[in-house]
């Protein structure tokens, strides 16, 4: 047994390996604290080198930043169990691997400095984190528990950044799931919103897309930076195809370089920074053809590191072993030593080879072979029938079961020539190959600047790709309070009704639909219509667009105008919230309470049926004040869409200015409903819930009674009054 | 290589070993066709014996009766899928492993005459079963599919059953899982009805269990039998606990019965037989000291086995071992020629043992050993510091870093003698053993008969001891058209509030409520009341009840008098629908057509919330004529129990003579609620959903326009003549 020094330690965390990482994702780990300041995470991808802090007095704001990244493994203090957790922490903590540190573990009297440390620089102030921020204690818990686990410190961090929540579209969870954004409600990535944009050429743009998906922005310029670019490649399709077939070919350069800083080093690795680097010329020319500015901006993140690869190219060998010990890493002609220890072995096994001929010719044993193996070395095998013929100077070493195995003295000392010079062979190859990655590692910043921006390029190509062959739209992003869009569609139900043109029946294409809402005019849209015709596609449509417009991408849609949102709120359906334990009416009244207490004039909201689980009266009522709140008595109010059953809503356009109503339009033949799937102004005529009900098998003396019922009732009886049966 | 002839194949359906299969739950096989006569099955549990068939013209009866056994394997000719097949049959074939065959196989020129053949009689008559019952060849198609995988045609199947539906309590599938009776909502066994019911000291217990609940029946008389028996061991509580203390020490005997008889045989099982033919003289004592008809009826069908018991214990050992080849399976002194070669070996280990002491006081080797492997046999082992001592007679044999290993003429000869002399024990032993195999299937019919009423007993037992804990009742049960609950509880919830006292928050015990339904006089009964106020639990707790009460079980309650009921319909939440992927509403609406098409005036019906997924008015109005339709014009319709927000149906009291209205009760102190979970007669004055939304933490300014607006509606406002905001 050989004893070996423990080297590191894998939590789900910090493996950098490249087996045990999803290439298309992120591999967060975040540590959290919870106190009477609020919220406070920092979270680090150690595979890309990527290290964030956060701190919020609302958890739940957090919580949902946390819950987008969905980070491998958490840590945090054991002793934040003392006290009574944010029931919105205690929802991701189930939810997640969960390491609990000692308080030794966590505490630290000086953590900014420790960071510093870690991060090579004097100060934070550099990063614009002051050292109270109070997310630094955490990113400081980080990096002692990276170090410990991978037994040195971190050498690929070298920035901490500060995400300020209110610099992005803040997206609860609720609405996350509800909107399907990373996963569909029955679990799985496969019909989510990110795999429908997913068509990125490399695992770091995929990447980037899930990053720029868990962190929609209001900065408008960076959203026209990149839309313009997006702009490019739709339009320059040639040479966004060249570029995406040049990208192709690029290796995940951000995660070797981890790998390589934090000491796993092997060949492979270095060749593909090499592959990678052998691409750059031509996308680097790739993105100046386009003389655009943004494209040269993007162009000149991107280094050339012609001499790092004229070093790759002169010392590495064009193929590479996935081991160090396997040998032949390094090229022949590179370096003299190894040359002439190489040339040793290779001579003293060409003198074998010849040998095993002039044996057979001295001996005249036509079968005679000179074999190797690894625990005997090299020998002479003779089979049974021949051992008379074997000369005295040959030794006997083995007896098989139909041959004789033999050595000779010159043979042994010829193996003992081969051995000794593949070991000194392996051992210059070695020392040249630590060398290589030192020196690469030397181009590290570089580098990694040149894999973000490589990864936007795919990203971005992939998007005008999409959004070209799929007839979406630049979306204008400003600072109004308006949305407007013409001919909106579901971008996930759209294609999946291309892939298989009957997904719902009779629908053979999606319909789209418009929408128009402002703060200020047409603020609240009140939606009624049947079941089953198309309410709940449409306001999560329209949610979808304003989420894609936020993280620069193209839209579903002939024209689309937004003034820039703060937050998207939604309140459908609360099926998988049941699992919390509350009734379902409960679980609405939080959704639609933490709706009215948070949004602003900024948010975009949908809700779909509000109080539906009380009585008839009770939920109109809220219904109603709801509205009536979302409205206001100022000039503005937040953008809604409204989808609700409750006919006696519709009214409200008397009374509130800013409401309008729609109706998602039926039509009637012979008694029959047909869906028309289109959103039209005004209030539906009726709800058709009967003409459903008769679908479903309701018997027909059932549907005549309840069609006088309902004629009785929309004649005017007073609730109170009820219809006598006839 | 050893060539093996293929002795089995394993399928889930066919397998009998006891590793692989759950104790506590049967382990059906089921076949299916489908044609113009409607569907048909057969299912078998191959590993106790029992098979039946059953023939539907609806589908659906058949496909719930199936999922409540939940068959492990389900075969199907292939040509089924050729057809449309119906929604719920292809909703169970998707739930369970499908084996599909191929003509050959599932077509027979008679199949009724392979069935005769296999359960050896001369006519199925006998079973009341006509040759041309539909579902013969489906029974044929399970003996041919489990002949070829137990290479064997069954040996322990002797009995075919019909099942007809119709002296069953029809159950269908959503109910099954809307009242939670083999699993909950959330997945799995814990928590569910059955959970609740199962403290069986028997595995066959727990099995039996599981049929009388997927069956429960309208057998009255059947009915009164098991009470009794319950009532009997409910009352002789030392009588029971003796009884159910000698359950404890039997084994599973019919499984164990199903192995032998397909050739699975090994010693420990047949010692299982005998540890439980010891405990029957003590059963049946125990049986017949009660004193009582039905407990000597049980009794009756218990053999003593008085001569296979004494074989048993005159042969087989007492402890066993888990194989033949192990040996020590006979006991000393049954067989003179296997205590001769038993001896003979004995001798010669005696020898051999004696001799390392010998050797060593010879050759003056203190630690020289006598040792044995498999490999090598007897050797004589020194160390390398003796080895000069070693004698001239012992033979090298093997090298080991520290020892060598020596064997002499005579010690060879010994363990020639003793290899032989157990070959020949072991040999002796199989052959006596199989004779003990023989002997106990003779018996096999009158085991299984006994194991059944074994199984029985444990079950009864377990279910008084239960009642008379947790102070349940027997349940009257009549012709009547009655349910008369005084005092009903829901089982699982207050057995849960029992273990955990504070789990529903500021709930101490469960608050039992009485329920008076007639299908001639109080048929219908309207709920109203808030929501979270238990409206839903007492609805369901109605249904368990009914429920409980067809198996033979006491129920929770003071008194309780049942008429007979043919089907439970529930339409109660539709969450696990939704995957099927019907809207909401649609699904509610075609349970309620299945409801309104099938029921009876002997059914009971539990409704909860119709009509919530389409606007106000329809809903109502569905509502509204779904409650006459059940009420109808005759003198009787089903019991119904219908859980509403609808307020305005409340009215429905004026017009028809049989409905009755009932809410439950809330108290209002301070403007918050307090739920007092008592259903009291009459009409909920206020569903108070506003209190409710308040708690959730809606803004009170809203809180405070919904009164305002529910006021102005509730003062008389008609719907289209909405309040005005002030």
């Amino acid at each position: 047994l050989v004893e070996r020094a423990l080297t590191r330690i894998l939590t789900p965390g910090t493996v950098l390996e490249e087996d045990q990482l999803d290439p298309r994702s992120g591999s967060w780990l975040a540590a959290l604290n919870w106190d009477k300041k609020g919220l406070h995470a920092a979270w680090v991808d150690l595979s890309a080198g990527i290290f964030e802090i956060a701190s919020e007095e609302r958890p739940e704001d957090l919580v949902s930043c946390l819950d987008a990244l969905s980070p491998t493994e958490i840590v945090v203090p054991a002793a934040i169990f003392q006290q009574d957790l944010p029931e919105e922490v205690e929802w991701l903590l189930k939810r997640s691997i969960v390491t609990q540190l000692d308080r030794e573990e966590t505490e630290s009297r000086d953590p900014a400095g420790e960071l510093c440390q870690t991060l090579g620089v004097l100060s934070l102030e550099g990063f614009g984190i002051d050292a109270e921020h109070p997310a630094v204690p955490s990113a400081a818990t980080l990096i002692r528990y990276s170090s410990e686990m991978l037994r040195r410190t971190p050498g690929n961090l070298n920035r901490l950044s500060w995400r300020r929540l209110d610099e992005t579209v803040r997206v609860d969870s609720a609405t996350l799931r509800n909107l399907e954004i990373f996963e569909v409600t029955k679990g799985g990535r496969s019909g989510s919103l990110i795999d429908c944009f997913d068509q990125c050429v490399t695992a770091a743009g995929s990447r980037l897309l899930e990053r720029w998906f868990a962190n929609p922005v209001r900065d408008v310029p960076e959203l026209h930076r990149r839309q313009s670019l997006i702009s490019i490649f739709h339009d320059r399709t040639i040479q966004a195809s060249d570029l995406r077939a040049a990208l192709r070919q690029t290796r995940d350069l951000s995660r070797i370089l981890s790998r390589l800083q934090n000491r796993i080093r092997n060949p492979r690795e270095i060749g593909g920074i090499r592959d990678t680097l052998r691409q750059l010329p031509e996308i680097l020319s790739g993105l100046q053809i386009l003389e655009d500015e943004k494209a040269t901006d993007l162009a000149n993140r991107i280094g050339e590191f012609a001499e790092l690869k004229e070093i790759l190219e002169k010392t590495m060998a064009e193929e590479l072993p996935g081991k160090l010990n396997d040998g032949g890493v390094i090229r022949d002609g590179y370096d003299e030593v190894l040359d002439r220890v190489r040339s040793l072995a290779r001579n003293a096994r060409t003198w074998v080879a010849e040998r095993e001929q002039e044996e057979r010719e001295k001996t005249g044993i036509k079968n005679l072979r000179i074999k190797y193996n690894g625990s005997f070395g090299y020998f002479i095998e003779v089979t049974k029938a021949n051992v008379h013929l074997v000369p005295d100077e040959y030794v006997r070493k083995q007896t098989m079961t139909n041959a004789e195995r033999y050595y000779t003295e010159d043979l042994k000392e010829k193996e003992k020539e081969i051995l000794n010079a593949e070991d000194k062979a392996i051992a210059r190859e070695e020392e040249i190959f630590q060398g290589v990655v030192d020196r690469v590692l030397t181009d590290a910043d570089g580098l990694r600047r040149t894999a973000e921006a490589l990864a936007e390029t795919d990203l971005l190509i992939a998007w005008a790709d999409l959004s070209r062959m799929r007839g979406y739209v630049r979306p204008e992003i400003d600072d109004s309070l308006e949305i407007d869009i013409e001919n909106g569609r579901h971008p996930v139900i759209e294609e999946s009704l291309r892939s298989s043109p009957e997904g719902i029946a009779g629908a053979d294409s999606f319909v789209p639909n418009s929408c128009a809402l402002s703060s200020e005019s047409h603020q609240i849209a009140v939606l009624t219509g049947p079941n089953m015709a198309g309410k709940s596609t449409y306001i999560r449509q329209v949610a979808l667009i304003a989420f894609l417009a936020h993280t620069g991408c193209w839209v579903p849609a002939d024209r689309c105008r937004i003034g820039w949102i703060d937050r998207i709120f939604s309140r459908v359906g609360a099926s998988d919230e049941l699992a919390r334990g509350h009734s379902t009416f409960m679980v609405e009244m939080n959704e639609t309470a933490n709706i009215l207490n948070n949004s602003s004039e900024r948010s975009l909201i949908i809700l779909d049926e509000i109080g539906r689980g009380t009585s008839t009266y009770d939920g109109l009522s809220i219904a109603w004040a709801v509205i009536e709140n979302l409205h206001g008595q100022g000039p503005r109010g937040p953008r809604t869409l409204f989808a609700t059953h409750y006919h006696e809503l519709t009214r409200l356009e008397d009374s509130l200015p800013r409401l309008r109503n729609f109706s998602v339009s039926v039509k009637e033949w012979n008694d029959q409903i047909v869906f028309m799937r289109q959103v039209i102004p005004g209030a539906a005529d009726r709800s058709y819930g009967i003409q459903v009900a008769r679908l479903a098998g309701i018997p027909v003396p059932v549907i005549d009674r309840a069609k006088e019922i309902l004629e009785a009732l929309e004649g005017g009886s007073t609730a109170t009054n009820a219809p006598q049966q006839s």
